[in-house]
């Protein structure tokens, strides 16, 4: 089941995609996809509806955040052992955990607009998860029921204020239009193995990004576990699970994104992005 | 202006202190204080009620957080020379950005539960600011316009979870009721100057942390234009300016928090806060 939403930013309604691939509209049947719809069983109110009785939408609707009012945007930092090569960093002994503002969260589509003094803005295509309900420290096997499903992300980053500002890598995270979610949030029944799905990301028809799943160091279920012993996890939380080698950072010499640029990027089964970066003002 | 808010966790609404110091309930002339009704203008509506003809709370009415549904909360890394001194830390050339997980918010007299594996539990004051308005890359003299009011926050940190995990302060500063904010959330007019107020935080009666928001290094203003500059801050964010020096970690040898231990704290005008440290399973 693919769930999306469409709309104008702020003003998102909720959709679901039949079986031909057509974006149906869910406005007029269920409240809209958020963090507060999620913990209340949007999922299994949505599933008992018949997609190919809802409207078609048209043509060209814009595609916003596939969870709207996330509470938290939380990240795992070097999840893949040739990510971490490339970042010049050691392999963590267990997950490294930060955050990027919720407010940074626009649709999978939208322009990503460079901050003013970004001089190294970079790409990370990451699987997403989207939590379902509480997790409070919970064990291992207790994570698969607490995830409503997966989602894409680019956790857009600029590098200089991530490593060159003194401490922390919120500053480099958290900037406007730095987290596009989406197209879908793909219910967790729906991903056979989360374990096991391609992702790549093009910058101007050039595929810097090209891995899979498979190659994560800490896996899903022990990354909800064990993000769970530090903060309680909340329905409609978003866990964005580490990127691939690839990025802007680690090409000789690096590669940033400047305006114009164009970001494809994908993981398989749960639908595509792409975005535009646009230096303040010039945002069409 | 004092504002607060009072009851059971997760139901709480709206009260504003009367001239004679006592608690008044504003729950049926005005909707609950939070991010979403901070930025329509609740504070401004207020301020137009005469508390004395609103009812009385009774005695021993809980109190809750200052501020409901908050968005972010943001904080300043070593933002006292001293503190940063007794931390062995470097003082930094611009500000320190972290975040704690707004799931760990609760009300100025809760209990602090300490998460399971914590072994080394810290207190710190702090003056806190609440963001009034949409703040996205503003000058520093834009910044005073954009803050609602202040508050007490005690930015209780577990120092092994942040310092002896592998990277980034979140994961100390998370876990439930780790963010004290409150008991009022005082109106900015109120506050004459935010940068002369006397914090101090006691552990079972012995005072620990004494000191001045005249010496943060950096100033509420700045504070407010170079987070702008990172993210967007909304109505009801909580922003923590960093704490003086007294930590636990920084006595010789340190101290850390046990089950039972007493905690009150004070920043001159913004009200006290107390809580009991209590291992998970033993909270009242």
């Amino acid at each position: 089941m693919l769930l999306f939403r469409h709309g104008a930013p702020g003003q998102e309604g909720p959709g679901i995609v039949d079986r031909n691939g057509k974006l149906r509209d869910l406005t007029d049947r269920v409240a809209d996809i958020t963090s507060e719809t999620i913990g209340a069983g949007i999922v299994a109110q949505i599933s008992g509806l018949d997609p190919a009785e809802l409207p078609l939408l048209p043509e060209g609707t814009r595609i916003g955040p596939c969870v709207g009012k996330v509470g938290k945007f939380v990240c795992v930092g070097l999840n893949y052992l040739d990510h971490a090569a490339e970042a010049g960093m050691p392999t963590p002994a267990e997950p490294i955990l930060f955050m990027k503002a919720t407010t940074s969260i626009v649709g999978p589509n939208d322009d990503v607009i460079m901050p003013r003094g970004a001089e190294k803005l970079d790409w990370e295509v990451e699987l997403g998860i989207v939590i379902g309900s509480v997790a409070r420290d919970i064990e291992e096997d207790a994570a698969e029921a607490c995830i409503a499903g997966y989602c894409v992300v680019n956790d857009v980053s600029e590098r200089s204020f991530q490593l060159e500002r003194g401490g922390q890598w919120l500053k480099g995270k958290s900037a406007d239009s730095f987290g596009p979610i989406g197209p879908y949030m793909v219910a967790r029944a729906a991903v056979a193995d989360p374990h096991n799905l391609d992702l790549w990301l093009e910058v101007d028809g050039h595929r810097y990004q090209n891995g899979n799943t498979s190659n994560m160091i800490f896996k899903v279920p022990f990354l909800v576990s064990y993000i769970s012993r530090f903060m309680t996890l909340m329905p409609g939380d978003i866990i964005a699970t580490g990127t691939p080698a690839g990025v802007g950072m680690g090409q000789r010499p690096p590669v940033y994104l400047k305006d114009g640029a164009q970001m494809r990027l994908c993981v398989s089964g749960l639908g595509e992005q792409a975005q535009t970066v646009r230096t303040r003002g010039t945002a069409t």
